[in-house]
């Protein structure tokens, strides 16, 4: 029984200090070419592989140990409990989609196994459930036990929102009830060296109204730096949140970390932490993110580097690009500012869907720019953090299609669909939006009221597209204003007005700021949304290192629907390096400078999206080119 | 009592398939401006310090607990031994440079200390000795108990070798026979995660003549990809040691292991190994090796990376840096090939030096090629491998000057020293060269046998001289044969015969492999065997990091004595960004480019030796600078 309330990814219709309000993803239908099989993969072979791993792995089988209906050994890392609750997360988003009388059964049973590994006193975690009870809340710094709660607690949100179902939310209200008690706001400073609990305990706050989830969200963010933990950049833990102005430590704890911030600031507009997560955000934003989106340059620690330290071989963790998207999506609540959507887009098509084989059964960890060819997708991970994660953000991916405000509907993603949305009065619009993007810009949106009404439609202007496209409806064209990243188009709009738009897809060659020094005098190829690479496997008879762009490259985009599940290549002539180690043959790999080693045989080059690399042959790759 | 044997770095005197021989490390004295005041460092202040850290961490008392005369916890990691034993094997070396009645008697407790750990059995490693003797040669894996005896035999032999003692080397001898006992060549498989132990159990065959220490040796080596370990690339176990074609995961085992196999090939001429070795260098010299003789690009695993993955921010573990010079050594020893020679002077000089501070009291475990500001030298490291390696070292290197062999005398290092050596007939030979190097060329080089006699005068011509020297002796020029970076000067020499000769010291801008993509149109700025870098605290108006070369930059050398204890400075007109941000301030990291970024302001930079580095106030530093 779906429940009546809307089912948003991240619900901001109440929070006081939210310019943008989410939309009922159950209410969105994904379909165009890119998209809808993609989703469709992630329900029909994603989700049941995962829900396999969670079985082999021993990770659902620790909820019955917990239960005392199994007695082998504890199975897997002490986060495992997290592997099991992201697959509820993804299959209870993949519900709003449609029926699924097996997914619901399935859900079910595995629901059922997680509450009966409940403690009587609220606690969960099923690595401390059997023989390391008196280890509980003991070392807060290394055993994840906070931010295995924070993933119950988005599995349970998800669940109730989609379902109506309150068994699964009813243990995440006991788990953190437990929390509370362990460590009362004002009383027990606590907080866990991963965050996590922190965004999703901001989230219950919105499912249920209880102000106390809130404040102990914040009361979280607050024990940071302050002796709860360790006092390392690792854990981001080097000082108090509201003094941090650099993002740095491990990637994915900081910009989970970040997120809860945006959260909170969007339910208290506490000013100090709004300065916190905007100084953040610029230095994430300039300073330290991959042209995939990918953030995290450092394999040690999986963590951030320096300022515009970003190499070709980047960690790009997938789980940090998830985590990228998930801040940025609350400051484009917050704020409505087209900078984070422009975020959004680029790390979801590349830094993103690069984590997943086109197969939908493998995985990327880490997202290098470049590769020898021998990092290759894999099933699964001893810390399988990554999977689940992909999954649980393309299920509810249709939650980021739209925002709502009170001058009208927002289009963030410019992903085919038909969408029954509401505007502030209660009025319905059906919104169906046909484009063949990522690959070509031709935009057309119908727009159906259920009478006709005043409102702005606002339509995103990528920061890819460079121009500002003109808009039609009905053939005629209409002025629009350009705000922040979006053309907002205000007028009494009636049932069948079309809009229609064309955004420019040129090729563009990218470089990186001039103090990053590691991919100077080289570019980045990009077209709409998707940055390109080269892959060996397109160049048998060239070694890819030995290729050079001459720099006003011509390239010719093609589509090759046989190749690669249906992508746009960009071909053209580029130089190769004919005696690459001089013609003395393999030398030392430092030599004399003596003037710049031009290439000059002439080489046709194709480029093919960087997410879908690593799905044939194996071989090396690169996404920055040296200039001639 | 110095004993009266020959007290050589590592003994290839009666080793069959060995081109060069060694000379007595004790007859040779270091008289150069630049190496004699860091040798007297080593000896007065870095190896005082090193005592204390033994004492300070409790690696010292660890051996006290294990023979029953301290009753406190363990200290440190498995490993802590090792400090202890590379410390002993440092101040023996010292001593050959010279009485200290203070070290010798400090040397002799810390050796009753070792002696009294040792089990009744043979065993020896204080981590086991207590409480955890059940667990003796349970995780080859992991445990380091061979390389721990392999550190002890090394000192065993220094401390034997420059004085005569034989305790330790008793100690070492029942050691290993335990060894030899539990992993019993062609019986018992048996081979340690960290290699160390077989290249020293080549040189204990070397010292006492016992062949059951080369075919252990040999035995561990073969142990190796075998199922012992664990199968893996890190532990250079992923496949037989005779079968591995490419220098691959943890950089400093990979290299040890290496050495140990020149070792093997220097004694017993195994063609396979010597293949085996030749191809791994082939690997490791063309493709791995930072311009600094740096090794180890990748911060994951300590390990080496693909080929050309030559980063700013390499690794380049202070301890890969030696153990390459480990390795090029033996090589050299096989061949006389320069090669190997230059591989030596390029990382003692660069990759080695720049992991000590210039007051001798604080180390680099990573020495990067560029940096934000933050990497700093400390006194001591958790895991302390670093820094009593580099002071073992500097103690040896005087016997890292000559080699001898049956045509003559090689000089090896351009090093100032007075040197008593003796040609294969036995004739006495003093040396005494002078020179003002690393900073300028000249050359002179007194010859004064005791009697006439003819041999040959091997002279290096480095790579970075480029052109090989006119060579006088009495001021005529004399003709020499250049042979694989040696001129070779045969004559009879008569007492005082002087040769002198002016290496070119050129600025001599480098670049790498043009397959090399992270330093693309970038340069390293080297002169004679130093490579330099910007420091930021020279240029207080001019971010490095926007400083541009135009190409033929006339650097201009200039000697400082005032500055970072005496170096020579390189300083050149170059221009600068003017609005690296471009005229809109701060952007993304991201571009549309359109045209190269050209820097038009002319700014003086100065570049310092990069083993100099972070002595000053911290501020960014490179070593590879972007062409305009």
């Amino acid at each position: 029984m779906p429940s009546e309330r809307p089912s948003p990814v991240v619900d901001t219709s109440a929070s006081p200090h939210a310019r943008l309000r989410p939309i009922d993803l159950r209410t969105v239908e994904v379909t165009d070419a890119f998209w809808r099989p993609r989703l469709r993969r992630n329900r029909e072979v994603t989700l049941p592989a995962q829900y396999e791993q969670c079985e082999t792995t021993g990770a659902l089988r620790n909820f019955e140990r917990a239960a005392d209906l199994d007695d082998g050994p504890f199975n897997g890392r002490y986060y495992s409990d997290s592997d099991v609750y992201k697959w509820i997360e993804a299959a209870s988003w993949t519900l709003a989609g449609g029926d699924s009388p097996e997914l619901v059964a399935r859900l079910d049973s595995v629901i059922k196994r997680v509450a009966a590994a409940q403690s009587g006193d609220g606690y969960l975690n099923t690595y401390f459930s059997v023989d390391r009870a008196g280890e509980r809340w003991t070392d807060l710094v290394v055993r994840h036990e906070m931010y295995c709660v924070g993933h119950l607690v988005q599995a349970a949100v998800a669940h109730h929102r989609t379902t109506g179902g309150r068994e699964l939310l009813d243990v995440a209200l006991r788990a953190c009830a437990h929390i509370f008690e362990r460590f009362t706001p004002d009383r027990v400073p606590g907080t866990c060296g991963h965050p996590c609990l922190e965004m999703a305990l901001v989230e219950l706050y919105r499912a249920t109204g209880e102000r106390r989830w809130l404040t102990l969200a914040t009361w979280q963010l607050d024990s940071r730096g302050r002796g709860v933990l360790d006092g390392s950049e690792y854990l981001v833990d080097h000082a108090p949140v509201r003094r941090q102005t650099e993002v740095t430590g491990h990637a994915v704890r900081a910009l989970y970390l970040y997120a809860a911030v945006a959260d909170v600031v969007l339910e208290t507009g506490d000013e100090d932490l709004r300065r916190t997560v905007d100084a953040l955000w610029h230095d994430l934003s300039r300073h330290k993110t991959s042209v995939t989106g990918g953030v995290g340059a450092r394999w040690d620690g999986e963590s951030f580097g320096d300022a515009y330290e970003l190499p070709d071989r980047a960690y790009n963790e997938t789980c940090a690009a998830i985590a990228h998207i998930l801040l940025a999506w609350r400051l484009l609540l917050l704020t409505g500012a087209g900078e984070y959507r422009d975020a959004i887009e680029t790390a979801l098509h590349n830094g993103v869907l690069c984590g997943l084989s086109l197969d939908g059964t493998e995985f990327f960890y880490q997202n290098p720019l470049a590769d020898a060819g021998r990092h290759r997708r894999q099933e699964w991970f001893s810390c399988a953090c990554c999977p689940p994660n992909i999954a649980r953000l393309l299920a509810s991916l249709p939650g980021y299609l739209y925002t709502a405000s009170d001058e009208g509907l927002w289009i963030q993603l410019y992903i085919g669909n038909r969408a029954d949305l509401r505007l502030a009065d209660g009025t319905a619009v059906r919104l169906e939006l046909a484009t063949d993007l990522p690959w070509e810009g031709a935009v057309s949106v119908t727009v159906t009221p259920e009478q006709p009404a005043e409102f702005t439609l606002f339509l995103p202007v990528p920061a890819w597209a460079e121009e500002r496209p003109v808009i039609r409806i009905g053939g005629e064209i209409v002025e629009a204003d350009h705000r922040d990243g979006y053309l907002a188009v205000r007028r009494t709009w009636a049932p069948g007005d079309t809009v229609e738009l064309t955004l420019a897809t040129p090729v563009r060659p990218l470089v990186t700021h001039p103090r990053a020094a590691q991919t100077h005098h080289r570019v980045a190829v990009t077209r709409g949304p998707i940055v390109y690479c080269l892959e060996q496997v397109d160049h048998p008879d060239t070694p890819v290192a030995d290729i050079r762009l001459t720099g006003a490259e011509d390239w010719r985009p093609a589509r090759r629907t046989d190749l690669l599940g249906d992508v746009t290549t960009l071909t053209t002539s580029a130089r190769v390096l004919s005696e690459p180690d001089g013609p003395e043959g393999a030398g030392p790999p430092h030599r004399r400078w003596s003037g710049a080693a031009t290439a000059t045989t002439d080489v046709t080059v194709t480029a093919v999206p960087y997410f879908a690399w690593a799905n044939r042959e194996p071989g090396p790759m690169r996404v920055f080119l040296p200039l001639n």
